[in-house]
Order: structure tokens, then sequence, then C-alpha cells
């Protein structure tokens, strides 16, 4: 298009996170360019430690919804949780196509199935190298590692240009399964010209490289030689085939059997043998029920837990309710994972119930991280050279410190796009720039519910949680608005009661007193006779107890 | 004493850990031999995440109660809230002398002051290498290095023998204030022998040496260089007395006026002062109001909150809502401290929201801990050589390394007395082991309450922050059992009810149900009308929204 000064005008496509920035987890990320809208993973993230009974937290699509009629796929990088775990809620409400490579197509199809979503959610597994056309977009699948299997980052070619987006990864030189990351393709990519780099954050703050994973399996060939007496239990993600695939080579090795325990685990795993991501020897896996048949120094137990998550399998063994096993002192228990931020307590928590028992427990140096660090995230600059950087998948923090490492490798620091969730950047060849917001919230999932539970709601419980409640109820007669029964005071959370009478017999005056001021003054008002039960029995607790529980009068009139 | 046999009876002493065992913080510990006692420390700790509501939980003294007239004194190691936090509460059921080394005191007076003990209260400080005689036990106080200055170890010379106390400590051979750590009269007692070493276990998973405090200094030399322009702001933990002092050199060099922010900072550098424990040259301290007199690079402010703490002033400076300081794109902010284990995601939070406002963070190597690793902790054990090794100062995670690591400098595996809190251990020359039990769980304080909130009340807690209650009220006619009013359903913390309403009204209609149900089965006692209640709404609302709520059916008569 040329206006009439002979400038040209460089089309612009739009990039608009929904999710996955202000903390990691929940993942998903719109392209848009005219009537194309293309979505970038999908995923859910856990709730933060304020966000009192809440399952699960998912991205706010309302922005999709009110432009369904444009989105063209959904393309995702790998088959973790905070890349998938929304699948199911967003094909709910806009149905539409999936992308993945082989083995995250089939852990997206156990969700599929869960929730009988199969037949309706069309899918295309993708080949590493395979283009795929969405509207004005044509995306290609670029193989990477990561401490997943079948992961990969994308090429996303637009009308504005290629961006990069590396999904989650790090550099694998000798990875477990398959082959290194197609370093080969970012630079040819880079050559030819990259207009934005969307590039995984987690791991900035690290100097350096991350290990390899088959470094892993060295340090499991020697604790089987060390702890040749022991059974040996091993906590891991359940999602991270390799992982488990080296356990089962050192199981083989030394002639050990192995049992796979924990539900997500045996899913993952399952699937995996199935689409061939895992190569199990033949009589190596045993039933659990079979455990009884092999002496300890014959068996392996692979299981999750290893963040300490109180229903997860190793957490039940720690805390004695696991139906099928028992910790004992014979047993060499090893977490293979750093706890993630935030379960650093759990862990700790699991570590000792389970020394109390005499187990022994091993948890430094038996893991290594999925994401890139410093070096290896300059490594794929320099390979692609992008005009923009956008760091991805981080907290600000994280962001921030990505900015820096982007400007060395010669961005210009004004190309730095530093977006939080729900921005709305402009991106094209002449200018990037945040142009708008659309709703990016998480919205909270309590059981069934999905979005019923609000700020409100939470700050309640937030209430409820710290000093309980009083419940205050009066009945009163209609016409002379006289006490026919109460005030009956019934406190939840609040206190001992058998220890306290005196105080909850106080405060029944209390009430009483305020009742009466009601009526003296003729205040008939229940909303304002409520207010002055709670004021007068919320300041006299306060100077008691120095606590604040809820208070909530009830008012019956008969 | 001769037995008929010939053979001697050996005296026993009995050692009570009270609290500080299976959770790090509140340590306190009873030696007792006939009618002698003596407490070590007396600390308070924390609220673990599942303590909802709770303030501060402090240990369980019944056992000195019922004992109290042979309680001779409280000698503390150092000015921790984890070893002197619960004084005021103990003192004021036991009023007991307290001994400690001069800042120990200090900071413990002005504990007492808040109180209005000082009166009441005997001290004495006590001077390294100086004896204190308190009934059937005499006590040394040796000079040990740690993260507050004035950190003692113990000798208790009891008639079983000679016990070393380690308190908390590390070998610091370059500190900032005062001298190394006394090795050669850890030394000397070994050589006439120790019956038992009780060592600090905090670090015993971490191999090598803590590096000297003074190494810190060094660090903050470099970052007033690399940030010459910038105002700084620094973070630590307000009883590290060196650390400030060590701040303040680096400002004094770098020619800019010092502020103190933050209660408790303030506090104990105004009595590190006092007492002689910090030098700050004249002129360094600028008061708060003055700042604005002075350019950025003329500044650094020392505040507490390096831990996250809601409440501290470098939290409210991050969200914004400190009365006198506002972060600036400008500012160079320090957190001088490693996040303590459960305090990962506030210290993160902190980072993200100062990174936010533009602030430069800097968090890694600005710390070293003030306690012995590995080869410290064997330094002492070659030092003194004893016959019984009682790690403390650690969860059982810890203990259970500590014991490894006792052997292998000797000490006989059956010679490691690994106890919980509570454990009764009667140790003499001839024999260790654990004879009985007393009460040793904390007590929780919230608000002015001690001890009046326990389990039910926390279940109860628990139970409505995860998914908040209902009230069911219904008014009956005393003589006919007819519902005269209701049932009304009042909820809080459930669902925003505004988006839920048919739900609510269909829970009313099984509420009704479940009435006429019980008024048509004749069953007229409340307490059975209130659990049909609640079973039928339970279900009712779990098949419908997979929660469970608190259900708190009320019944009114008039």
């Amino acid at each position: 298009m040329k206006t009439t000064k002979g400038t040209e005008k460089k089309p612009r496509v739009k990039i608009i996170p929904l999710g996955g920035l202000e903390q990691i987890g929940m993942n998903i990320t719109a392209f848009e360019y005219e009537d194309s809208i293309v979505v970038v993973d999908c995923g859910l993230s856990f709730p933060e430690d304020d966000m009192l009974g809440i399952d699960l937290v998912i991205p706010d699509i309302t922005y999709l919804k009110e432009n369904a009629h444009k989105v063209k796929g959904l393309v995702i990088t790998h088959g973790h949780e905070d890349h998938i775990g929304a699948i199911p809620f967003v094909e709910k409400e806009l149905n539409i196509p999936i992308y993945a490579t082989k083995l995250t197509m089939g852990i997206i199809e156990n969700k599929l199935k869960e929730h009988n979503l199969m037949k309706s959610v069309k899918r295309k597994v993708v080949r590493y190298g395979q283009y795929i056309n969405l509207g004005c977009f044509r995306i290609e699948f670029i193989r990477t590692n990561h401490s997943i299997v079948d992961a990969a980052a994308l090429a996303i070619y637009t009308p504005a240009g290629v961006i990069v987006h590396t999904g989650d990864f790090k550099v694998d030189y000798t990875p477990v399964f398959g082959d290194v990351i197609d370093l080969q393709r970012f630079g040819e990519l880079g050559k030819k010209g990259v207009l934005a780099l969307m590039c995984d954050s987690t791991n900035v703050m690290r100097p350096g490289f991350t290990p390899s994973e088959s470094t892993v399996g060295k340090t499991f060939d020697n604790l089987f030689q060390e702890n040749k007496d022991h059974r040996i239990i091993i906590a891991t993600f359940a999602s991270n085939v390799d992982r488990v695939q080296q356990i089962i080579n050192s199981a083989y090795k030394y002639g050990r059997k192995v049992v796979i325990e924990g539900r997500s685990m045996v899913n993952i795993i399952t699937t995996a043998d199935e689409l061939g991501y895992i190569n199990i020897p033949d009589k190596t896996l045993i039933d659990i029920e079979h455990m009884k048949n092999y002496t300890d120094d014959q068996l392996v137990l692979i299981t999750t837990g290893s963040q300490g998550e109180t229903m997860a399998a190793l957490s039940r063994m720690a805390a004695s309710i696991h139906k099928k096993i028992s910790i004992k002192p014979n047993d060499t228990v090893i977490l293979s994972s750093n706890p993630i931020p935030g379960n650093e307590k759990s862990v700790s928590k699991i570590i000792n119930e389970l020394s109390m028992k005499g187990a022994k427990v091993i948890f430094q140096d038996t893991h290594v991280s999925g994401h890139a660090c410093q070096e290896e995230i300059k490594l794929i600059y320099a390979l692609t050279k992008p005009k923009y950087a956008i760091p991805v998948h981080g907290e600000f923090q994280h962001l921030n410190v990505h900015r820096d490492l982007a400007v060395s490798m010669g961005v210009p620091k004004e190309n730095v796009m530093i977006l939080s969730s729900g921005d709305v950047l402009e991106i094209g060849e002449d200018s990037a720039k945040v142009v708008g917001r659309v709703p990016a919230q998480g919205i909270f999932v309590d059981g069934l519910g999905v979005g019923d539970v609000g700020n409100i709601v939470l700050r309640d419980r937030q209430h409820l949680s710290q000093n309980g409640l009083l419940v205050v109820v009066v009945t009163l007669e209609r016409e002379s608005n006289q006490i026919l029964a109460g005030p009956d005071i019934v406190s939840r959370g609040f206190v001992y009661v058998r220890e306290s009478e005196t105080l909850m017999e106080d405060a029944r005056h209390v009430v009483s007193g305020a009742l009466e001021e009601c009526l003296m003054k003729n205040i008939t008002d229940w909303s304002r006779m409520k207010s002055v039960i709670r004021d007068s029995l919320s300041e006299f607790l306060w100077k008691r107890t120095k606590r604040n529980p809820m208070i909530l009068p009830i008012i019956n009139e008969v």
C-alpha cells in the first residue's frame, strides 16, 4: 500500500499474551492479523497462597470469544500443564482445532478423553520441520529440548515478518531421546531475517549452561551402585519421560524390577510407551501388587510427589496413608527434582517425614533444569538476530534481566518489549508498541465452578481464615420489633468456646445492649440494626482479644 | 554412692528440649539435676502456613511451671527471636533471673520494657569466660561468632559431666566486631573431657565452610562503586548489627548519608550503639525527614523487610504504601539476605514489585550465613571430642545428617541422641537414654489470646478458608414445631451469590424438603434436625458444585 507521499505503510501484527507473564504458568498468547487469530499454548496455573480454596486458575478468554470467528487454531509447544492444562475449558467454549507434535497430542488427548471432547475437537499431529497454514499465518514447528520430549519452538510467518517463539527450551547436546535442538534452523531463519524473538525467561537469572539431561543418568547409576542393598524409591515429575527412561535404564543395568506409581505418571508413561517415546525392556515393569515377590534390592519404585503435593503418592507414603507401600528404614528415597518456588516447605516436610521413618533421603544433585540458562539464551539470540525481543515465560524480575541480556546481544533497548498479560502489542518492521489492553486476569476454578469465585469471595475466605466468625441471631416480633428470641451467638474458628465462656457471655450482653439502644432510638431498619450490632461487637472483641472475626448478624421476624 | 556389688552408680542429668527440634525456631531446653533446673534459651517461632490466623507460637512450659521451685535461671545464648522471643510470656508465669551477654541483654531489656517487666525480672550480664552458679549447675559463657554480635556457647558443668552447647554459631576468623570464636577454650574443655556436645545443625547439609561476615563488606564496596549515581536501598535482618556496620562503612567511604528505617532495626541499632557494638561516624546518620536535602547519590537507606514480610518497611515501599519513601527508577535495591525456607514466594513478590517500579534489584551473593557448615561443625567435634552427641537446632532431616557427621568424627552411633521436643533424656558417663516425655507442643498466640486457639479452632478456620460457609436459619413455633420463618440461607466465602441465585434458591428448597421430612417423621430433636439439614444440603452442594463449605444450621424457637 503506497501513501500519497510515496512511503510504504508496513503491515503490523498484534501479539496479545493472555497469561503467563506476571506469574509463570498459564501460558497463552494470541497472534492476530486482520481476520486471523492463532493461539499459541493454552495453560493453567496453580493457585497462589492467598487464593484460598481455589483449585486451578485458567486464562480469561473473553477476547477470543468476542473474536471467535477469527480464531483459526490452537498451536501447542509441549505437553506441560502450564501450556496445555486449560485446553478442555477453552475447547468447551471455542472448539478450535489443535496442532501439536505426537507426544504432546497424546497427552492432550488424555485430557480430551476425560472431558468427553475427543469427538468434537479437531486435531492434527505435526512433525518438526512441517508447516501449517492458519489464516494469514503459516507456522513451522522446530525441534527443541526440554524436560518433556517432543517440545517445539515455533517460527510464525506473519505478514509483518517472522516471529520465533522458543516455547520452553534448553540446549541439550546429548538428549536422552531424540536429537539436539535444531540450532541450524534457528540460524537459517536468522539469516533470512527474524522480526521478533519470543524467548523463554525462566532461567535467565542463571549464568552458564543447563547440564544435559543425560548427566542425571550417570548420577542414577552411581546411586544404584551405592544403594545396592536398599529398596530405591525415586520421585520425579510425572511428565519427565526421559528421566523415567534413565531410571529404567539404571534399574535394568542393576537387575531391578520397576514399579510405576501415581496416576498422572502411569498415564503419561503409558502414552509415551504406546507412541514409542520410551524404551522399556521386557519384564522390567511389574505391577505394584507383585512387589511382595521381590526383595528390596530387586526393586525400584518410580513415583509422583517430588514437590510434596499432599495427595501425590510419595506424600501418602511419607504420611503412612498409602494403601500399598510403607516406608521402611531400608529405603533410599531419591527426590529427582528441585522444589518449584513456593513448594520448598512442603518438600522439606516430606523429607522430614521420610527421615523420621528411617529412610535415607537424597535430594541434592539428582536433577537438571529443563530451561535454558543465560549462555543458551544468548546462543538463540546469536542465531536468530531478531529486530525485536519479547521476553516470555517469566515473572517481571526475569523479564527485566532478560531485557539486559537482549541488549547485550545487540537488540536496541527500545526494541525490547516487556509486556504484561493483556497488553496488545502491535508490531511490524517499522515499529512496535502497546496499543491497548484486553481482559487477562486469571479465572478461578473451584470445584465445578469456573469464575463464580471472585475477589469478594476470596476476601471473605481470607477474613474467615484469620479469625473465624461469629453469627449473631435475633428474632423480632414483626409489629412491635420486640425481641422474641436471642440474641444468640454461634462461633466457628474464633476461640475454643468452652474455655472462653465468659467472653461469649459478655459478647451476648454487648449485643443485647446494642439492640436495646436501637429500640430506644427507634432504629428499626434492619441494615442499620445489623451494622450497630456488628460495630459494637467488633469493638468489644478487639478490645478484649485483639482479634477481628467476621461478624454475621441475622435478624428474623415472626 | 556405692552399691553392694561395689560398682559405683554414676550421676545422671536430665536434658529436656521443650522446642526447637521438629521445626527450627522456639529454642528452649531444660537441664535438670535433683532440685535444680536451668533453662537455656526461650524462643518463639512463627506460624506455619496451616496455622491460620496465628500470630506466634510459644513453648509449652507446663513442665517448668510444675517444677517452678527448682528453676534457678534462664541462660540465653544470643539475641535472636527464636532464642529470646518467648521471654516475656515465660517471665510472666515463672519470673526467673536471666543471664546473658551485654548486647543480648540489651535486646532482651527492650522486650521486658515493652511488657513492663523491667522491675520484676532479675538480670545479670555475663562476660565471656565468666562462670555463673545455678543450683547444681555451673555455666560458662564461651565466645562464638554468629549473625548477631555477642553470641555465646555454653559449657554446662553438671554432676554428670560437662555438656557443651554451641548455641547458634559459625567460625569466623575475620569477624567484623569482636574476636574469633574461642576455639582454644573448646579444645581445653575437650582435653579435660566433654560428656556431650549439643551442636547447631542448621547448615549441616552444606559441605565446606561458611564465609566470613567481612566478605560481605567487600561486596558492598563493589556495589557502591558500581551504583555511584543511584540511590541505594539495602534490606537486611534487623538484628545483624555487623551487616549494618559494614553498610555504614561503605556509605562513609563513598560519602553517603545513612537513613535507618523499620522499627525493629531502629531499636536494635540504637541499643547496639548505646552499648558500643557499632561504630557510626559523626554526621553519617540522618533522619528520614532530611532525605530531601540530599541527592540520590548521597544516600543509603538501610531497612527491614528482606524476607518479604508484609508489614515491614521494604514491602510497604514496594507496594507504594510507605509514607515517606517512594521507589524510583534510579534506585538500586539490595536484598542482603537469603530467603528463610518458606519465604521464597514473598521475597520473589517484592523483587517483582520493585522491578516493576524500574528499580534495579540485587539479591545474589550479598549475604553469608550465620551458621556453621559441615567442616566447621567437624572442627568443634575435633576440639571437644564428646562422648555423646545431641544434635540441636534443626529439623529431623538435619539431625539425621548430623548423626552421620558425628559418627564420622568418632562418636559411636549409639551415642548420638536424636531427640524430639518433649523427650526427657537422662544422660551420664555410663548411659544415655530417653526415659520419658513432657508436654512440648507449641502454644498458639492469636491477638491477646495465648492457648485459646487449638486444633478444633484451626480445623474450622481451615474449613472456612477453603470453601466458606452457609448459615441456615429457621424459626420454629415452640409448641407445634411448625416453621414460622425461613429457612433462610446466608453465605460467605462460598460463591458470588448474584451470579448463583438459582443455586441458592435450589439450596433453600433442599433445606425446606429436609425440614418437612423431619416434621413428617416426627423428628423434633434439634441436634438431629440440624444434622439432617447439614447432610442434605452438603450432599446437594457437592453434587452441584463439588465444594464442601461449612454448613451452620441455626434453629430458633418462639
